[in-house]
């Protein structure tokens, strides 16, 4: 629900959303994710597997479309919230993550587009890497921490999912429905860099964004002005989408209502 | 799969799109039903139910939300045809329903708003209505063959799922993805009046629309135009779209390609 709700909420400026597709990943291959991913999802209910483990399996369904990946960050998240049944839980299991889970994580990055490395100095694209992480006993949670100051998604490993409370929060704040989700989304664009779009464009670009999203908050500039803008130089913040899908789960299982 | 890509297609004419919602009834909302009824379908699925009960067990589950009934009608092509593995086995199995399968239909009608009494008699606003349903001995395939000249859909009970077979190969002599579901709704709502705008607006203006989607089809008017139109004047071609849910589910297990 919380990735059909996300997918689904417009104006997003510079994501997929209702009323747009990028030409590669269209609102299809999003929707059809939050299918695909189901069985991983239940995995993660019932708690049958590794963190790690259960990320590969989401990440190896969901790529059965021409869309690429399209919730990578998401399951990062999703998936040791689910098993936590909360963030509480999820910070504790994250601390607990094993080799093993980071191999399986590594695994999964191998199985789809890789856009970076999560511990430069061990390439996943190298067959060796599954053998340098076992040699240095690598835990998923060190691969998150070795992450964290370039990926605001491992980042919420390393920091409590600090970002997912707070997008969580302004949901509610923000009342109900799309409408929430569109003002989070809004809130974050202004106020953090995405990571995604500083990996694709540069720290510079993620800056401007930032700033583009302040004026639209400010009444300065459109949303949709914003929007159109954005899909063109695609400036996607997939990153912050992922954050947000995070966040409306969290918030869902605390009685937001997306239905209003 | 088949619910998500027949209601993410665009423009299709009156009804909800990825584009356009009805006040009462958004996108958000048949998405959030495709995911809900999972579990009825994977009854169908593992044929632990009879076909009532199961359709009754989708409209509950689908329900939950304020969107009214999204898929009632598709529930009643869909359970069948996965039960049946197909259109062959569907055949058969609705002629072997009960007189159970008739209760658990009426049941699930009781469940959701009502626009029509399934048998004219028989009042399902009315708790004696099962009595009745019991007391005359009709089974769940009585009840359709009952109602098929007045309901496209359970129409297709009665004449083996002529228009469900007609669609799906549509699908796959139009193409793939979505584009060929827009031209095979658009030929069916040229060619076949939709019982669901007959029983709100009345006959003529679902003549009415036939010729105005024959226009579009012949280049006489835009197809953006009429889905406007429609839209404001509160005509929604629903029947068709259970139609076009079953028919895209056939067309996907004969390996129709959704994704192009």
């Amino acid at each position: 629900m919380a990735m059909m709700l996300e997918v689904c909420a417009f104006p997003k400026p510079g994501n997929v959303d209702r009323c747009h597709d990028y030409e590669d990943t269209r609102l299809e291959h999003f929707l059809a994710s939050t299918i695909l991913a189901r069985p991983a999802l239940e995995m993660a209910e019932g708690k049958t597997s590794g963190p790690g483990e259960i990320i590969h399996r989401a990440v190896t369904l969901t790529s059965t479309h021409r869309g690429g990946n399209t919730h990578f960050g998401a399951f990062i998240l999703l998936i040791p919230l689910i098993m936590g049944d909360g963030i509480e839980g999820a910070r504790r299991l994250v601390a607990q993550t094993t080799v093993d889970d980071a191999v399986e994580f590594y695994r999964a990055f191998q199985a789809t587009s890789v856009r970076v490395n999560p511990v430069d100095e061990i390439d996943v694209n190298d067959p060796g890497s599954i053998d340098e992480l076992r040699r240095k006993g690598l835990t998923l949670y060190d691969v998150m921490l070795h992450s964290a100051p370039g990926d605001m998604v491992a980042r919420e490993w390393a920091n409590g999912f600090h970002l997912t409370r707070k997008a969580a929060d302004l949901l509610k704040q923000f009342g109900c429905g799309q409408e929430a989700v569109v003002e989070t989304f809004l809130f974050l664009l202004a106020t953090e860099p995405d990571t995604f779009i500083i990996k694709k464009h540069g720290e510079s670009v993620a800056k401007l964004t930032m700033e583009h999203a302040l004026e639209v908050r400010s009444g300065l500039r459109d949303i949709y002005d914003l929007d159109e803008e954005l899909i063109e130089q695609g400036i996607n913040p997939g990153s912050i989408a992922d954050i947000i899908i995070a966040s409306i789960y969290i918030a869902l299982g605390e009685g937001w209502e997306w239905d209003c």
